[in-house]
């Protein structure tokens, strides 16, 4: 295994949960683009999973010390606020 | 953040990963105890979501080269050839 040093796996597991939590943000976006379809529960079942995948591998990099909690919970959290708009945004268009 | 070595991290990393499977590990051994009460979906559930977690935790090691691909293979399969065996004992109980 080549040797790195411990600054650089560190830049590498931001990279890594930034790259995870955007191909996340890409599912929603998609997903606010496709309103007008009816809402698919599947839909919401694969980004809760993804959710899911992203706060364990996020949990495991705090817990080697690689990413600090707050830079952890501010991905989620971010993720978190882009869901809570895509939910919103299905409310009214249920109104409609 | 304190400032460890690559090599510790990645010691760290298989002792994460490794305790993580350990902890579903004890879930089927419960599981294979119990075997006399009905079977609980829930119970498959709650085992395939902390198999799924752990994958990801070992994805994301694996991307960081903190673990080797095979390392990470063996932890899982470990686990599947558990499972398979508490699968078999729940048929064997259904055809008594």
């Amino acid at each position: 295994m080549p040797v790195t040093s411990a600054i650089e796996i560190q830049q590498k597991a931001i990279q890594v949960l930034q790259a995870d939590a955007d191909k996340i943000l890409k599912l929603i976006e998609v997903q606010m683009k496709n309103l007008t379809m009816p809402q698919c529960p599947l839909y919401e079942e694969v980004l809760d999973t993804q959710m899911f995948g992203l706060s364990r591998e996020i949990d495991f990099a705090v817990r080697l010390k690689l990413v600090q909690e707050d830079t952890g919970k501010r991905i989620l959290q971010e993720l978190e606020r882009k869901l809570s708009e895509l939910n919103q945004l299905y409310q009214e268009q249920i109104q409609k």
